[in-house]
């Protein structure tokens, strides 16, 4: 069968759980491709993908499996709903899908940062819109075009009741995207909002010819750094070091996929931040999220010096060298 | 003055400490220029380089600091000994040295393994050898060449001691090695050894094309295990999350620079590990720690499923697609 030809689901699918991903952005397009290997996917995109199309704009080397069907008006009837869209957009898009998804249908956000202006987390975000909606999010070391073509990955859902984030995870796992359960919402989605920010540092490390010692140093003392910070809030810090948190940083800080760690580079090379940001359309959520993630150390109690450092290259208040000499001379500490 | 020409120390070094360096591989000679911004170095090697010399062997491109003086007789009125020999050869070199090294000189051993045979950390094998000195681990993400330079970098030192390990730190930190208390030598070890294995298993997820996404995952879920092995050890698992733990395999997993790493992409592509082995002339520390290591979670009733499909990878008993279908296999957890 052409790819160009609608591929109608097999007959023998109407028993399988409907899951509605909303958002076709790269990420959402993946998800849709994963959760095909368990469920009827309706794929809704603020551009509207033609409902018979084998493909999306946002990752077009794809082939969309035969049970993902892309859908021009919003899903009522989902067993199961994935947010997929931009965190800045997060609020409308729920408001949108509150009085249209049925009552009884969960809602996983799947989106990383802080919203502007309220510093809200995703999660939090939900709390205001959708109420009465039980509530996950998933997050995880996840490049969308390795998990759209079934190559192996794994991430962590969270929700604060763990028979429900147990049940979810039941639900989504397929044999090629493994999920773990986690009771630490708050954690995994502040060290998915942290890990854009740590990712910059990263790259500036490298960019600014500091070496790879350098940066591997950064990444760990940033992890000890939001470990503290998620404990001064009450959680365990076991979520800094799973799969949203180390997992994440492992995957981007290493590669030159990501836009935050190849801003970093830039930024360590001597590009000022306005020239970088000229020159690109996609956006660097790390830059967005490091002003606001900065006030929340000070607000527990709780130093956060890398965190702080990024926050002030970015605004320009410091050089990767003269922060280099800052952090290393600060007092010594335990581990 | 010409790099071949000895140069003596500047008269006014004489009041700064000694540090002693046993062994003259690319991390012994690292850790001697690092250690000449603070003290004056003697750099002992099984094979000795000439006293006036300014290179050494193993770490050709770098020039040796007038401080860091080539010795051919072990030192014997150092302050200070880093130990800096193979795993395999600590127990040789560590009793020659008892009776030399002053009774009052701490000793801190900067290998990372387990030795054959007697499945013993470093630190368990100088208490055979030097019961009765002071003795701590130093380990990190250090690439010795950056080291050397004078790159910054970032190490753990650990001793049960927290008073002795806050005097090394203070003593041994440089404006460029900045060093972090640990009073965990045991998990600080254990990680140390572990990740070489935890490497090959990374670069068999390269090799066998199953992607970045399965390899981070793969590193943070080997993080997990031995997080759980350090706490049944009674231990606590911020050391595996540390410098020597995360930091060390962040750095080693994600650069072709590694024996360990290397060694997993080439077994992952499907060449036998003779043939790999029979090509090489350096040790990948990971395939002797392995069959060893994969003993240490049944004794403590942990279950390590990665450490364990490598061994068995390293063993012909598993081919990648086989450990991929097992570990995903597993009952769903909690992160």
């Amino acid at each position: 069968m052409p790819a160009t030809q609608p591929q109608l689901p097999p007959v023998d699918d109407a028993h399988l759980p409907h899951i509605a991903v909303i958002g076709a952005g790269a990420w959402g397009v993946a998800l849709a491709c994963a959760m095909a290997s368990i469920a009827r996917v309706s794929l809704w995109g603020r551009t509207p993908i033609p409902p018979g199309s084998r493909t999306a704009p946002r990752l077009p080397s794809v082939t969309l499996p035969a049970r993902v069907q892309p859908v021009v008006d919003l899903p009522h009837e989902a067993d199961c709903a994935l947010l997929v869209v931009p965190t800045q957009a997060l609020r409308t898009a729920s408001r949108t899908l509150h009085p249209i998804l049925a009552a009884e249908c969960p809602v996983i956000t799947c989106c990383k940062g802080l919203e502007q202006g309220t510093a809200l987390l995703p999660l939090e975000v939900l709390a205001e819109t959708m109420p009465d909606r039980k509530r996950a999010v998933l997050s995880g070391p996840n490049f969308a075009i390795e998990v759209a073509k079934g190559l192996p990955a794994a991430a962590t859902l969270a929700a604060s009741s763990r028979v429900f984030a147990q049940e979810m995870v039941t639900r989504l796992s397929t044999p090629d995207f493994r999920l773990y359960v986690s009771t630490d919402p708050l954690g995994v989605q502040l060290v998915s909002a942290a890990k854009n920010v740590i990712a910059i540092g990263a790259g500036i490390c490298i960019g600014a010819g500091m070496g790879e010692n350098a940066r591997a140093a950064l990444i760990t003392r940033a992890l000890a750094e939001l470990a503290r910070l998620v404990e001064a809030m009450g959680e365990n810090a076991r979520s800094v070091y799973g799969l949203a948190g180390a997992g994440d940083l492992i995957l981007t800080c290493t590669g030159a996929g990501s836009r935050n760690y190849s801003l970093g580079v830039e930024l360590g090379r001597g590009t000022p931040l306005e020239t970088i940001l000229g020159q690109r359309t996609t956006v660097a959520e790390g830059v967005l999220t490091a002003p606001t993630l900065r006030q929340v150390g000070p607000r527990y109690g709780v130093e956060t010096p890398i965190i702080e450092a990024v926050s002030r290259l970015l605004a320009g208040e410091l050089t990767p060298e003269r922060a280099r000499a800052e952090l290393f001379g600060r007092p010594t500490a335990a581990e």
